[in-house]
């Protein structure tokens, strides 16, 4: 088999830990597998390299802060190819230049092109573990790129899928995806199999896991994942294209609390309005989410929406600056909410979902303020104080926890 | 103006002296000139990579040594494109991988074969000072090498080669080239010129200005070279191929307490004796400088020779393994000797100047215990604990003062 094995900063964070991933890899390496592994930067590095750039120029180009960044994982490849040394079993460490990682050119927030296999194959054929750095690539320029948030995870899915891997496995400090995050709903289950479409939903909702871009790439060429922990030995959860869930409705419940209500109240009604509106924050780059649309006064609308909390105060200042010419009366506002959603391949094809949730809500005296639904999710806007009492009223309903 | 410009590691090992040296540049390039500067990794950074790594392996790799180390400079080029950026001056930094530094495949100590000028010339017809990563180079195979100690400095020259520069500024943390060593010799005074090849003696002895291998490049491409500190606005001294020595004889007088004297005494008298045992020290890669073979006791030699002395112990040990064969009877050694030597072009075709050093240190009441002349310089080994005297007594004997 050919496996790619994928390690955060936090799984390489010292030596110990190091030692430890490279034992990992050599077990496999010795049952006679392929093994390449991907790694990211060691711990806090790369923070502490954006603090150093910061310091020197708050405003440094991207592209000299990705010339910084790139050694960051550089260091830590190097260091786990000498503990595989170490360890008498023969290494080589590459980086995105040395395995012509080929991204698009945009510095801080590139996508892959192309990777050329042939020095990974050589050495996997000289019988070496070969250590990938995450993250980074080379654009047409020969300067170095990065991915962005989530980046290590979309080499390592992109890895697997250039080489025809067997399997592609990402750890991470959580072991595996659970069907509520456990430090909220006590009873939570870890899930066997989930997934692609499951899994992005999830990580859209803020159940940091795996990085979005990652998912899309495995889906794209089918790389079969596997998320597990670094930390201990237990099985983790397979992301596929079709999970075998025994029959479940519902594969997890999500919450996410970087949301914020915004709602235009009284524009005009005519057509147009609403495009008016969210062309403006689109100028902003200001994502919208859940959208309620409702009869204001005297023949005009509201329009609510949400929007990333981080994102509300920008956006609520684009919005007074054109609100006049839709004829708004005022721009309101609420960051005291989040979102609870329920994920599911199975809620497709099966009625009754959505009341089945709605009806836990209510029976958990938690008021809907917003509804929000997509092929696998439907997502309610409650008041952020509900939050653990709404997660916990879900997942029993749907027995999640059995 | 095409100038090349390189700061060695102390000289940029915090944002303050980033900024100086910044700044420096930008002088430079306001005045309308070219600049392309090389940097060596911050401050104690090679030193901290080199003790992170014996950690996980003290018999690490060369390749992964490289590999490790290479991201220091990187991080240098990367701030220091970041601090002119502040500076408002648009600015570039390139590693060996962009740069084309290609070198010969010897991790750790390999040396520059061919540079790609092309990127860096784009770059300048683009109005940007170029700031390239000294010590790395990429062998054929596309990983990462060292040039050794000195390397930056190598990296500099070789760059003002390739690039037909103008002048090759090399900073470091003295102002110039010294006929003394000022703490040892108070009056000795800062040279406004010396030769290359005055400047590979003084190299040899220890005189850690500049590194021999960037002193050969610059002799063989005729770069001049400018030695100059990065604190202060002192000019520096040129390294040229004839430099003007107002009549001087000797340029400068030097010390090196690294050596240590080894006798082998009482070998036979025999041709091919001085050779084996030359060549016992050769198999150990043991360098000998000064030698003496003086007649000894019933028709047998004494053979005494300087090595380093932190190869004394594995000379000694050696010669003694294989004493028995050249019927030697003894193997002694003095380590608290050093050697004290004058330097200088004008000697060649000047008789007289090795009397007056040996009268100098005579009339000092300094006794010599051995004696080596190359064409450009004649060397003394003496007592460590005359070194003081001797140098001053020298100094003063050619007028080096004045």
């Amino acid at each position: 088999m050919l496996i790619v094995k994928k390690f955060g900063g936090s799984s390489v964070a010292d030596k110990e830990r190091i030692f430890n991933v490279a034992n990992r890899c050599i077990e496999d390496y010795k049952a006679g597998h392929k093994v390449v592994v991907v790694l990211s930067a060691m711990g806090k590095t790369t923070d502490g390299l954006l603090a150093k750039a910061a310091d020197i120029n708050p405003r440094a180009s991207k592209r000299e802060l990705d010339m910084l960044l790139t050694t960051g994982e550089q260091v830590s490849v190097a260091l786990m190819a000498m503990a595989m040394g170490a360890l008498g079993v023969p290494a080589v460490s590459l980086n995105a230049f040395q395995v012509r990682m080929h991204t698009t050119s945009a510095y801080g927030n590139s996508r892959l092109l192309r990777i050329d296999t042939g020095r990974i194959r050589d050495e996997l054929e000289n019988n070496k573990i070969v250590i990938v750095t995450g993250f980074q690539g080379i654009n047409k320029r020969d300067d170095y790129t990065t991915l962005g948030r989530g980046g290590s995870d979309t080499t390592a899915v992109a890895l697997a899928a250039a080489l025809h891997a067997d399997a592609c496995e990402i750890y991470t400090d959580v072991d595996g995806v659970y069907t509520a995050d456990p430090r909220v709903v006590p009873n939570a289950k870890k899930l066997k199999e989930i997934t692609y479409d499951e899994m992005l939903e999830f990580a859209s909702l803020g159940a940091k896991v795996l990085h979005n871009r990652s998912v899309e790439m495995a889906k794209r060429y089918g790389v079969p994942l596997v998320v597990r922990s670094s930390l201990n030995r237990n099985e983790g959860t397979i992301v596929k294209e079709n999970a075998d869930m025994e029959g479940m409705l519902v594969s997890g419940v999500a919450a996410d609390r970087n949301t914020a209500r915004i709602s235009v109240m009284g524009v005009r009604d005519e057509p147009g309005i609403a495009f008016k509106v969210f062309k403006c924050l689109a100028k902003k780059e200001i994502s919208v989410d859940i959208i309620l649309q409702s009869i204001g006064r005297e023949g005009t609308k509201d329009i609510s929406f949400t929007v990333a909390r981080t994102d509300m105060q920008e956006a609520v200042a684009a919005l007074k600056a054109e609100m006049d010419a839709w004829g708004a009366t005022e721009v309101t506002y609420d960051d005291t909410v989040a979102k609870v959603s329920i994920v599911g391949a199975g809620m497709e094809s099966n009625a009754g979902v959505a009341a089945k949730m709605f009806e836990a809500l209510y029976s958990a005296n938690i008021n809907i303020r917003m509804i929000g639904t997509a092929e696998i999710r439907i997502t309610v806007l409650i008041d952020e104080a509900d939050v653990k009492n709404a997660m916990r009223a879900v997942h029993n309903a749907f027995g999640l926890d059995s």
